[in-house]
């Protein structure tokens, strides 16, 4: 209910994550593109993350098993790619806003999931981080390649903060909705200026 | 019960499942082809695919830690890659059979499992078919290898056709061993015209 | 409770997981060994069994989400690779009695939380060995290497033989801190001497 608009938006990130995915499918040397191929790697980058943390809460029924929505919403972004690739290729930039503003709901929304059943912070924290990021990080892995969050600029950090920030902001009692916006923007933000000025945390060189 | 003469054909399908996996392990470069890593593999490809499947539903408890006699089919494939692996070798082709055959029933059950849980017909056909598929997508990922799902002729769309059939013929009330049988056989048709005539789905070549 | 003093030493032990998640990031060369790529790699490494087992069984709250405790331990072990980096180094030779520590806990913790399940003893032997290795498997699959418990000395198996001997003092009666200590002594035993003579099992050399 409290995050009734944000289901919606939460809807366009699963659409863009599978469109990632689907992207991510056709660009890579190996796979064969065929349609499944390219629709099968959309779906698990869009409920990998989600998946993860509902089975690792016991939070049943999983959403896309419970939200036949979810999987429309793949459905259409699937179709996207095979019938608009031109148009998807040059809207790159926009997609990734699209990427970032669905991580940023993701996080959020999966530390509110962990919160309301009962989880510690710190738990609550990660587990919000992995419901953003791990979709990529399984496609990444069927890929056969290193997953991007231990390649890319600030991605993971930024759901990290965001989802403390989240924590911090509910911790005094902050309206949810309210908190979701903020919360969400601070994820946003922190990962559009890395993108933009190419920022990565501090390495640590030590072997 | 309905499924009680599908529940030996699904044993067998654990089986060579297990030695499908067993032979992959003894036949990859990096592996140091020992007993044990013989026998995981074999045992990862043969319950892989249904513990997503019940892990994904809350379908608990998950069927090999309910039932020992799949870990008893499972041992018993793994004795016969140990002690007759020339046979195996030799018959190859009747056990891609028994694999189609293990697809196909694993499929229905899949899909079946989760209807009984009250799922929503698209994911219940995705179930279907990850139940059938994702042993061998765990074990290409534990071999640092590209799924073959994403690699080979048709396959994965074979399952997701029988599942859908059986949602077919469920809903216009068919008889549930009958059904059973026609979506099967309709997984077990596809794959073997898709190897016999080197059929893969149309590709995507977009980028 | 009966397990209490083994509580700390599992403690200690997801703290050295942490630790040797944490320097194969390090050490790994398409990683980008930032600050987050370590936390997240030992973070996995740390809770990727007890997770695994857990979600099997259903056993919710899963240990980590549960229990704060094991994250602090976590973040421990992390700060210690990033401020002691050298002294880890020297030390290797100790941490690795370490790890041999935690995976003997952990296999006979697993199969002891399988028993209390009302699982079956194959099945609780085998989540038992997937307790006490799988944080590593799920390590190196992100690492996109093939696991190391396919390439090195007697691990796993050190594993198993641990779990079984406890089910089989467990099946006379035995004390269970007495059967703990047992068990867990039988998986380092093992494994210390695999390593000191650099022993692995009989190879299958077939194709």
């Amino acid at each position: 209910m409290e995050f009734s608009f944000s289901y919606y938006i939460g809807l366009a990130g699963i659409m863009v994550f599978t469109i990632s995915g689907a992207i991510a499918a056709l660009e890579h040397k190996e796979h064969h593109h065929d349609v499944f191929s390219v629709f099968f790697t959309g779906f698990i980058t869009a409920i990998g993350g989600g998946t993860l943390r509902d089975i690792t809460l016991g939070n049943y029924p999983v959403s896309w098993v419970k939200d036949e929505n979810i999987l429309w919403a793949i459905f259409v972004g699937f179709l996207l790619v095979i019938f608009l690739p031109k148009v998807l290729t040059k809207l790159r930039n926009e997609l990734l806003l699209f990427d970032t503003l669905g991580i940023g709901i993701y996080t959020v929304l999966g530390t509110r999931i962990a919160l309301d059943h009962g989880v510690n912070a710190f738990a609550s924290a990660l587990l919000g981080m992995i419901s953003a990021i791990f979709g990529g990080v399984i496609r990444d892995t069927l890929m056969n390649e290193v997953p991007f969050i231990f390649r890319k600029e600030i991605y993971a950090t930024a759901c990290l903060a965001g989802s403390v920030l989240y924590l911090i902001l509910n911790e005094f009692a902050c309206e949810p909705n309210l908190n979701l916006v903020l919360s969400a923007s601070l994820v946003v933000s922190i990962r559009l200026i890395a993108v933009k000025y190419n920022l990565g945390l501090p390495k640590l060189k030590i072997f």
